[in-house]
């Protein structure tokens, strides 16, 4: 399988190694960020990201409305820690962020640890493990701890100290755009507001980081956009900002969750069967058996928004394991153990993949429909008949054949069984001598016949 | 499996037993008597169902044009025999009203046991019964008699009686009508016009009257109507007095032969996968892995006349065997003792589970649905994020997700594997936040623009 | 199997046994000749068809536009030889015409062994057979020998002597029209372009030939045109002049290669199910379980050029092998010994149902289609009631309840499980009853619209 032209020698997962080691070094310096959905923890994460690729920042007010939402009061913390009688920290934010609840305001109050224990969360099941909460809507605070540390916790006064701040401020995103050939977009999006985890998500945001920075030294098709955001919030205001934009979406991708063991999840768009769901379930699937393709539900990272009932978006979604699909998930045990270099390196190929599949899968018209054009006095078929063609004369009786609008290469290439790069070579030589006419108009309106045309089974509309 | 609003108390099998004893009691009283297509049996049949139901009774004068039709003569009885030359009564209508063809005219007449043998009916394989003859449309008259009778019949004359009469009178049949909130409306539909036949159809008759009493204790959302006519043209003449009705049929369930010890069968429509077709083979199967789903075929019971090509209505048949599908069909042997208790309450609940489904299978709209709406601050949604969600906020989230007016909540159910009653509180909550507005107009035209556009394979239209 | 009323006694293989033998005997004549694209070979050939069938013959001047191509020169050859130094013809025309590569131009020349090389075709792994070689668009020449015959041949001066002629001239093909009720076409297309090859296409010409005497012999419903064209260049110019019919061609079969030992093989249109396709699958495997049913592609036979998107006919092809599917393909060894009456028979069965099927697959309205018509009063339905009907009052019901203008009585048949006989004589009655009438306007709309509403899953459009 070939990767398409748009990352030419990434084709293995060994072709991928480099860039994964690239994406593992980046995962280890964000990864002891203290990330929320707004603060300069993310901004300090994007500038990082930055070192190495072109990111233009965005900051939107607090305040601003965004659909059903407006964006929320910014969030910072210097430091925090639980002070028992002798004063000793016996939870202290600057061993770990996850200790401290995301968004907690500010506390100093000296109590019991009667009082102390509505604000405490563990996790008895894994008791030494920290767990990850957040309470960005409500006003709230709270500590985080080992549950073994918390039994450890003797009767008595305690100080608690949170010195954060909740104020306007602004949301922080970032964007890295390529601009490609077209103007049709492609876009993956990545959230970036999680603190000190390290599957979930600085894998998601240096795969993307370091896809980007390939793909900004190539030429390719369609645009592409990377998006840092924060979940939820992030993709929702990106989103309000960029309404125009959804009717030019030709295909986009929701990153994360990329370096745990489990392996390699597509989920569907809510059509089901776009492009980039056919390519993706493929993709995966070419990669490994054991790969697993699964149907879109209202639940998960940011596809959520782009597949809103009001955009239902081309979107899909790549992740390992998902959500609370693995033990280490939002925990302190999701650490930079639990990532492997070649689970980085397999997840940035099958990225690349997709990506590459959808650039590459051109759409042309035949200019030569009724009956089969003369391709001899072309010099595009052998001169001695009699003997059978050879893949490249059959690629160019199927270009010509399925060239009707509705197939592009890819889909052509499932068709005919031929490889993709052999029928893109057959094209080129057709547009070439005239016969074939590369489609450029969006595709959104005509994938969306396409689909339906074909009696694809999409179960959402 | 709950059993929708519709009948709150009814969801297994033993909920249905006391419902299903009511049924029998019904049975036991409308068995003995001789019906036919028209004529006072079917008026005694509708007057003892009355005594616990409201029943609108409609007399449709013969020679009423109906679509292709007329509606025919009245056909009464009053005494039939075959008595020998000793004037012994060797065949008495008395004994049983099978003995006398339907419809049959009136003869007082001597003859010879050859002369007479024409009009004689009898089954060699099953010599003991007494099979069921009619003729309807062409005058004609004769004996029903059991082979093993016929034999023992010597050579001689014989006087044959048959004191009916036909003439101009009227078709009789009735309505229950329970009006519900909006305009839709759900027809079942059950015939009476069989005389003594046990399966066929005194349990139709008697499980549509039951239910229909248990449904006039609730506040259904569609209008329902129970009608009780004769086969074939009885239905024939309520759709050609109802022709107005046919654009708001939600949905329609033909009853009948519902006590015999065969499982369940649900017949599709002709369109194959409505709504109802999809809720009646859910149904079926949900109740007894042996349940048969069929496709429709256009011979059978009155769902012939609701699925002609020019009506095409979404209506499913419910039964427990049909037509020749037992032994005993269309003889003496369909009597008390085919039936059980047990076989009636199973085929009360499926009605019951599929009335009850069509009727909770609201359809809304997302009025947010750009983006997911902000369900925290609605207090829809856990305020301390990082855990994952319980089943009710994955309900809200499906909801607002499927509500693009094609996905009424068993549909939802069916894609999320999540509750109908879930989905129904999801909804519920959304629709008290502003989220969600239910769709209250016919669903008519927009169930086959889902059908089509949700790629069901449909052989039929 | 019925074989539909077009061939009336052709329903079993050995029924087609006395026209295979008429095949045999045409094939034994017509093998010999040495055909190619243009020239004598094919005029001869259709002369010797044309002997027993009426044939309208098609002479289309060299230079004739046609679409993307034009007709080439015409060829034409007296002689061909090798003759060493001692003048000894080693390889001659006149001992095998595959001798000589198609097209060759002439040539008179003395040259040594080593400046004739690159103009002499072997096949090593085969040395006894001779291969097949054209060069129909590019001026050359050459010989083709058995490898063994090339290696014996010693280093020295020889003699290439071709005696052919590439001059304007023209392109003959011919028609047998047979005129139908209506005015949908059927169209059948053979290659007769190929010199001594037995498989390919002496049995296509003549199982075309036999069916379509036999043809002649019967009222069909649709008009037929059997087209005996060169291959590619024959079909493109037969389109190319006919373009006005494209809109009345209910079906097409493109035949070839039907008597070599391989099972049946029908290849779907590009549409990949419209009537003929699912028609000539169903035929095929009723004939033979190990029968193959192909997708569309663009290499094969004349059928590329019907299915070019441009046209898009539903034309679909008979086989038995294909192209390059068995080991004599393009060689000498494809001779009268590969074919076997058994397989013609056989094959010509298959088209003479195949053709039959959908010159029968009539389709109507129903007149009466609200409810039920009383079939009775028509005299139409037994009149004693109570008995299960039989199958000619199911077929009734059946094509009643499926007349809707979309399905004919072959795909009622595929629903109902019913023979098409039986339909079609209930079809019979109930136009005589005035309740049908049949549908006569050119089906290919109704058909597209057909495939897509039945939600059939159609890879092409």
């Amino acid at each position: 399988m070939a990767s398409g032209a748009l990352f030419p020698g990434l084709a293995t997962v060994s072709d991928a190694a480099p860039l994964a080691s690239r994406a593992l070094e980046l995962i280890r310096e964000i990864y002891p960020i203290c990330r929320s959905i707004t603060g300069n923890g993310v901004r300090e994460t994007l500038a990082l990201v930055a070192r190495s690729l072109p990111l233009e920042i965005f900051e939107v007010p607090s305040g601003t409305p965004v659909f059903d939402w407006e964006v929320p009061l910014e969030w910072n913390i210097r430091d925090a820690y639980i002070a028992d009688s002798a004063g000793r920290r016996v939870v202290d934010f600057k061993r770990h962020n996850l200790h401290v609840m995301s968004y907690s305001v500010p506390v100093r109050a000296r109590m019991t640890l009667a009082e102390l224990r509505p604000h405490l969360f563990s996790m008895p099941d894994h008791p030494d493990w920290i767990p990850y909460r957040t309470s960005y809507y409500r006003e709230n605070w709270g500590f985080c701890v080992a549950h073994r540390d918390l039994e450890r916790m003797q009767d008595g006064e305690y100080e608690a100290v949170i010195d954060s701040e909740l104020r306007p401020g602004s949301l922080t995103y970032a964007e890295c755009r390529i601009p490609g050939e077209g103007h049709e977009e492609f876009v993956v999006y990545t959230h970036v507001c999680h603190p000190s985890l390290c599957n979930d998500n600085a894998t998601g945001v240096a795969v993307a980081a370091v896809l980007a920075g390939a793909l900004m030294r190539q030429q390719p098709r369609l645009s592409y956009r990377f998006v840092f955001g924060p979940g939820t919030i992030g993709s929702i205001t990106w989103l309000a900002r960029n309404r125009d934009l959804a009717s030019r979406i030709r295909a986009g991708l929701v990153v994360g969750l990329l370096g745990d063991p489990a392996p390699l999840t597509y989920k569907r768009s809510r059509r089901g069967n776009t492009e980039v769901d056919r390519i993706g379930a493929s993709v995966v699937r070419s990669l490994d058996p054991r790969s697993r393709v699964v149907d879109f539900s209202p639940y998960g990272y940011d596809e959520r928004q782009f597949c809103s009932p009001g955009f239902d978006l081309p979107v899909g979604r790549l992740t390992r394991s998902s959500n609370d699909g693995y033990r280490e998930y939002h925990t302190s045990a999701d650490n930079l153990d639990l990532v492997t270099h070649e689970a980085i390196a397999q997840s940035l190929l099958a990225a690349a993949l997709i990506l590459g599949r959808v650039d590459s899968n051109r759409r042309y018209r035949n200019l030569s429909a009724n009956c089969e054009p003369r391709l001899g006095k072309r010099g595009l078929f052998r001169s001695v008949g009699g003997r059978s063609p050879g893949e490249l004369e059959h690629a160019l009786l199927w270009m010509l054949n399925q060239s009707d609008g509705l197939h592009g290469i890819n889909d052509i290439s499932a068709i005919s069984d031929l490889p993709v790069a052999t029928l893109g070579a057959a094209a080129q030589a057709l547009v070439a001598a005239g016969l074939l006419q590369e489609i450029v108009e969006p595709s959104a309106s005509s994938e969306r016949a396409n689909v339906r045309a074909a009696g694809y089974v999409n179960r959402d509309n």
